[in-house]
C-alpha cells in the first residue's frame, strides 16, 4: 500500500479517499502524498478540490504523475479507491460528520470499509457513531494535534476505535505523524515539502476503544491551557512586579528554553514577546488586547474533571483565567477602585534572584498540571473501561503537538518504570525534582501574594501538591459540619471503611448511631 | 385560607395537598399545620401517612380537631382539597416527580390547579416540566434550603414559575418561611412546635420564571461549599501549623462568631470541634475520616460557572478539595514520599498574631466567594433572561438556610444601594473592608504557602481579587501564543473592539493582516 521515495504511482486506483479540504484537510492530504499515498479528494466546495490539485502540481517532481485525484461526488470518490476502502474525513465536528457518513452510505460504502474522523469531535459523539454505523462501515476516530503546520509536516495523532481497523490504518498514520529522536526525546524537524521524515519514533499510538483518542486529545488541550496560563503568570510577575520590558522577558524565556523548561510553548512565548508591531513598531504584545479567547476543549476538560471527581484544579484555573480576562471593561473599572499592596522596588540582585526562583516555580507548577492531566485520564479511563498506556501517550506528545517538550520524555519514563504509578508526583524523579525546587516555588508564590500579582494557576498547583501530600486533610471537620446540618453521616478512622455514623446533634445527649448500609 | 393561632378548623375540606412524607415532607407538613393550614397527605408508603397522623395527634392542642388528613390515593387527595387545588410535592428529584404528576393527571387534576415541586430538582428539569404539563395543571417550583430543622421551623424558600400561581402560593410560603429581624438581619428563632414565628421578614421571595429558583438554590449550595472549605482551611492552619487542639480551635471560632464572621457555619464548626466522641471520649473530629462526601450541587454550580464563563474559582476549588479528600489512601501513601518544608515553631505572641490575621483572611476570602456566586447568578440570569433581584436573594438567605449570616445583610444593602452593581467587590463597603484587611489576608496565604499547608480556596479567592482588579492581565501574551500556533487572531488595544488581526508568524517578514469579520 505504501510506496515511499516519491516515485510516481502507476495504479489507476487510489490508496485513500479524503473528504474535507479545509486548512487541516488540505495539509493532511499533502502530508499523505509526501509519504507516497495516492489520494482521491472531495470537498463540497469545488474550489478547494482545484486548490489541492494545483498545490500538488506545484510541489511534485517534474514529470511525475499527479498524486491526488479530484472527485466531484461521493460515488466518484468510492470508485477511485482500492477495496476495502479507507476514507479520511476532515470536516467540522458535529452534524457535518453524519452528513458525510450518510452520503457515503448512499454512495455504496461497504461494511468492511473504514471511515476515519480526524475532526475535533466530542468523544461521546464518536462512541455514538461507531454504534450508529455498525454494519454499514467501520467508524474510527483519530484526534489530530499540531494545527496547520503539524498536519502538513507531522502531527501528533491519537487514534481510537476498532482494533482490526487499526491494523489497516496504522502504517498510514505512523508514516504521516511527527517523528521523535528516541534517545533525546526531541522532535526530528522537517519542514521541506516533499521530504518526509521517515526516521524516528512516530507520534501515533493506538489509544483504545473509539472515543478514547478524542478524550486523550481533550485532556492534552486542558494541559495546554494550564501550561500557557502558567507561562503567562510568570510573564505578568516579570512585567508588573519587576517592570521588565517584553524583550527582556523574551530573553529570560530563551534562557529557560535551554533548560528543563525547554518546550515549544516557551519558545514561541519568546518569539511573541520579541515581535514588534508592524504598525507602531512597539512590542506587539503591548498592543494586543488582554482578552483570551477559547474554543471549548479546556472547558470540556474541566467539566469532565469535575464529573469524574479528579482534582484538575490548575487546568480549571486556566479556564477561569480566560473567563476573567474577557471581562476587560469590568477589570479596568475595578483597577481604580480596588486597592492593592504598595509596590516594592527591587535592585538588580534581587531581580535576578526572583527570576531564578520563578523558573523553579514555573517548573514545579508545570509538573503538577501534567500530573493532574494524567490523573484525569486514569480516573476517566477507569470509569469508561479504557486501558490507557500513559508511557505511550506521553511519547506521542513529544512532537507534533502544542505541548511538545523534552519534559514528556521524563513522563514517559516514569510510566515505563511503573505502569501502576498512582500519580506522576509519586515517580521518584519528579518527587525529587519538586523536593529540590519547592522552596523557590513557595517563595515565588508568597511574594506574588504579597505583591498583589494574580497567579491562580501557580497557586492551584501548589495547593494540589500540598493537598495530595496531606495524610490528613480538614475534610474531617467538613464531614462533621455535613452531619450536623444535613445528617449526611461520617466514617470513623478506627472503624471499617464504609461504615457510617451519625450523631443526634439536636439531642442534648448527642448519642452516636451506626447507620445501616 | 390562613387561620392563625392554632384554633381548630371546622371545614371538611383541606387547604393544601401534600405528597411525599419523607424527612423533608413530614417536616414541611408540620410547619404548614403550625401556621393554620389544613393538609391532606399522601405517600406511597402508608406507614409515612400514619406517622404524620400520629405526630399531629401528639402535637396538636388537646380537644383540637386533626390538622392533617391521611389519603390512600391521588383521587382521594384531590377530593379533599378546596378548588382550585394547591398541591405540594416533596419527592426525590428526577422520575418520581413526573410519576406523581402523571398520576395527578389521571386522578383528574384541573388546568388551574397548582403543583409545587419542592425537591432538589435540576433547574432545567423544572423548565421542561412547566412546558410539559401546560394545559393539564400549573407546574411551579420552589427550592427549599435549611434541611430537616429548616423545613420544620422555617426554611429559606426560592420559588419560581408562573406569576399568577405565585400570588396564590405567596401567603403559604411566606407563612412557613424563616423570619428575620429586618433591623439586625438576624434570624428570629423558634424551635417550639406549635409556636410559629409570625413576625419579621419572611425568607421567601419570588425569584423569577420557573427554574430560576432552583438555579439560585444551586448557587447557594456552591457558595456553601466554598464557605465550608474556607473554614476548613482556617482549621487546618491552626491544627497543622499552630498545633492547636480541637477545643482550642473551637474557642477561636466562637470568638470569630461574635464578630464579622458571625454565621451558622462558624457556629456549628465550633460545636463540632467541641464534640467528644461518645465511644472514645476523644475529640470526635479526630476520629472522623477526612473524606468529604458530595451530593452534586457544588459540582453543578462549578460546571455551570465554566459553561457561562463566570470565574467562580473558589466554589470550584471547594469541589475539587472534596475530590482530593476522597483519595485518602493515595494521600497517606504520598505523605511519606512527597517532601514539604520544615515546620516552623511559633511562640504564643506569634500564634495570636497568626490567628488574628487568619480571621481577616477568612473574611476577605469569604467576600470573594460570595462575589463569585452573585456574579455567576448575574451572568446566568443574563443568559437565561431572568431579572434577578440580588438584594432580595441576599435577604432570604439571612435565615433558614445553611449559609445564613449577618454578612448577608451587608450584601443585601450593597445591591439595594446599587441595583446595577457589577460585582460585590465594587460595593464601597466591601471594597473598603478588603482594603483594610488585605494585608493580613496576603500574609496568611504567604505563610501557608511557605509552611506547606494547602489552602486552595483562600488562594483562589485572592487570585480572583487580584485578577479582577488587574486592568491588564497577561492574556495579551496568551492571545499572541494562540495566534502563533493556531492563527486564532487577536484584537488590538488601539483599534475598535472586535476587529481581529493575525500575523503570518511563519513568514520571515511577518506581515500583520486585519481579518474580515
Amino acid at each position: 500500500m505504501q510506496n515511499n521515495g516519491g516515485s510516481a504511482h502507476v495504479e489507476t486506483t487510489c490508496d485513500i479517499g479524503f473528504i474535507g479540504l479545509g486548512v487541516m484537510g488540505n495539509n493532511l492530504t499533502m502530508n499523505l502524498v509526501d509519504h507516497g499515498y495516492r489520494v482521491a479528494c472531495f470537498d463540497l466546495d469545488q474550489n478547494k478540490v482545484d486548490a489541492i490539485l494545483d498545490k500538488d502540481a506545484s510541489e511534485r517532481a517534474k514529470d511525475a504523475a499527479p498524486r491526488v485525484e479530484g472527485c466531484s461526488s461521493y460515488t466518484e470518490l468510492l470508485s477511485k479507491l482500492k477495496a476495502p476502502h479507507l476514507i479520511i474525513l476532515s470536516v467540522p465536528a458535529g452534524d457535518p460528520v453524519d452528513h458525510v457518513c450518510n452520503h457515503l452510505i448512499d454512495a455504496g460504502i461497504q461494511a468492511d470499509d473504514i471511515v476515519v474522523d480526524t475532526g475535533n469531535s466530542l468523544w461521546t459523539d464518536s462512541v455514538a457513531r461507531e454504534e450508529q454505523y455498525k454494519g454499514k462501515f467501520i467508524f474510527f476516530s483519530t484526534a489530530v494535534s499540531g494545527g496547520e503546520v503539524g498536519a502538513r509536516f507531522g502531527p501528533s495523532l491519537m487514534p481510537s476505535g476498532n482494533p482490526y481497523a487499526w491494523t489497516r490504518i496504522e502504517p498510514v498514520l505512523k508514516s504521516i505523524a511527527a517523528k521523535v529522536d528516541a534517545k533525546t526525546g526531541k522532535p526530528i524537524e522537517s519542514f521541506v515539502p516533499g521530504k518526509p521524515v521517515l526516521e524516528g519514533e512516530p507520534c501515533a499510538t493506538y489509544i483504545g476503544p473509539v472515543g478514547a483518542g478524542h478524550y486523550v486529545k481533550m485532556v492534552h488541550n486542558g494541559i495546554e491551557y494550564a501550561d500557557m496560563q502558567l507561562i503567562c503568570e510568570a510573564y505578568q510577575i516579570m512585567r508588573d512586579a519587576l517592570h521588565m520590558a517584553p524583550a527582556e522577558i523574551a530573553e529570560v524565556f530563551r534562557r529557560w528554553n535551554n533548560g528543563k523548561l525547554n518546550s515549544y510553548l516557551i519558545e514561541i512565548s519568546a518569539e511573541v514577546l520579541e515581535q514588534l508591531d508592524p504598525e507602531t513598531n512597539q512590542p506587539l504584545v503591548d498592543v494586543i488586547l488582554d482578552k483570551a479567547g477559547q474554543k471549548g476543549t479546556g472547558l470540556w476538560t474541566a467539566v469532565s474533571a469535575l464529573q469524574v471527581g479528579s482534582p484538575a484544579q490548575t487546568i480549571t484555573a486556566a479556564v477561569f483565567a480566560r473567563s476573567i480576562s474577557s471581562l476587560k471593561e469590568e477589570r479596568v473599572a475595578a483597577s481604580s477602585v480596588l486597592a492593592g499592596p504598595e509596590a516594592s522596588v527591587f535592585d538588580d540582585e534581587q531581580k535576578v534572584s526572583i527570576i531564578n526562583k520563578l523558573e523553579q516555580a514555573l517548573y514545579c507548577s508545570k509538573i503538577c498540571a501534567y500530573a493532574q492531566g494524567f490523573q484525569l485520564m486514569a480516573m476517566a479511563g477507569k470509569e469508561h473501561g479504557w486501558t490507557l498506556d500513559f508511557g505511550e501517550i506521553a511519547k506521542i506528545w513529544r512532537a507534533g503537538c502544542i505541548i511538545r517538550a523534552v519534559f514528556l520524555q521524563s513522563i514517559s519514563k516514569a510510566y515505563e518504570n511503573n505502569e501502576e504509578l498512582a500519580n506522576l508526583l509519586m515517580d521518584p524523579y519528579f518527587a525529587e525534582q519538586i523536593t529540590e525546587y519547592q522552596g523557590d516555588w513557595r517563595e515565588s508564590i508568597a511574594q506574588a501574594a504579597l505583591a498583589g500579582i494574580p497567579c491562580p494557576a501557580m497557586m492551584s498547583a501548589l495547593s494540589y501538591y500540598d493537598s495530595y501530600r496531606s495524610a490528613v486533610l480538614p475534610a474531617n471537620l467538613l464531614q462533621g459540619q455535613r452531619d450536623y446540618f444535613g445528617a449526611h453521616t461520617y466514617q470513623r478512622l478506627d472503624k471499617p471503611a464504609g461504615k457510617k455514623y451519625h450523631i443526634e446533634w439536636s439531642d442534648p445527649a448527642r448519642p452516636q448511631t451506626a447507620i445501616k448500609r
